[in-house]
């Protein structure tokens, strides 16, 4: 989700039924990037293990490589780190972002001429 | 929401906590606009008369100038109309979606290179 003033954008990518990037898919290679594992970036994104495992699954299958790979080695050096394909899909995906909150201001201040900051009351 | 090959926009405005104007409210506008009374607008979209009136409520109380008003008169003549604000707002809308599918086009081709058309199979 980004937002630019009042709008909220949201772009996901499909694959077939499956999600292969979204706000929170993004956020999520950003949070394995910084912490290591795919367990520290869930607990970072207050997500189960589980959760966060499906979503690497996911997005490790909706694209031509995967986005996320294992560490090797185990003990302490046992973590995931994310690709160089992944670093490429993940710093598309924020341009195509950038580029979706360029092209939305011109349009939206045509509509923040006529939104209010907050609803009236109920006519109910 | 709007498709752009594989990738999926959802342009959504607020008004404090509340959903001024998205893809379901605008769908609602023209349908209201089409069948001249918020209960057909309501039946065309598959939606309760509660649910229905409650959109409109909302957006009505989000902008400047109601968007929906009742069309005068009882009996056969009872109905709703979509404000000649409301057209303003809707045509807005649907230009700024067509504003973001434009501006979508040029990164989403760096994306579509890495993209599959379906999954593979899982790694578990």
């Amino acid at each position: 989700m980004t937002m630019v003033g009042p709008l909220k954008l949201k772009a996901q990518l499909l694959c077939g039924g499956e999600l292969a990037m979204g706000p929170g898919k993004a956020d999520l290679l950003e949070a394995i990037q910084a912490e290591g594992s795919i367990s520290g970036a869930g607990r970072k994104l207050g997500m189960s293990y589980r959760r966060t495992w499906l979503l690497v699954d996911t997005m490790n299958r909706c694209w031509a490589e995967p986005l996320v790979e294992a560490t090797p080695g185990g003990g302490e050096g046992r973590g995931a780190r994310v690709t160089a394909a992944g670093l490429e899909v993940l710093a598309a995906y924020r341009a195509l972002d950038a580029e979706l909150a360029r092209a939305a201001a011109a349009p939206l201040k045509v509509l923040q001429e006529k939104l209010l900051d907050a609803p009236k009351a109920t006519q109910a």
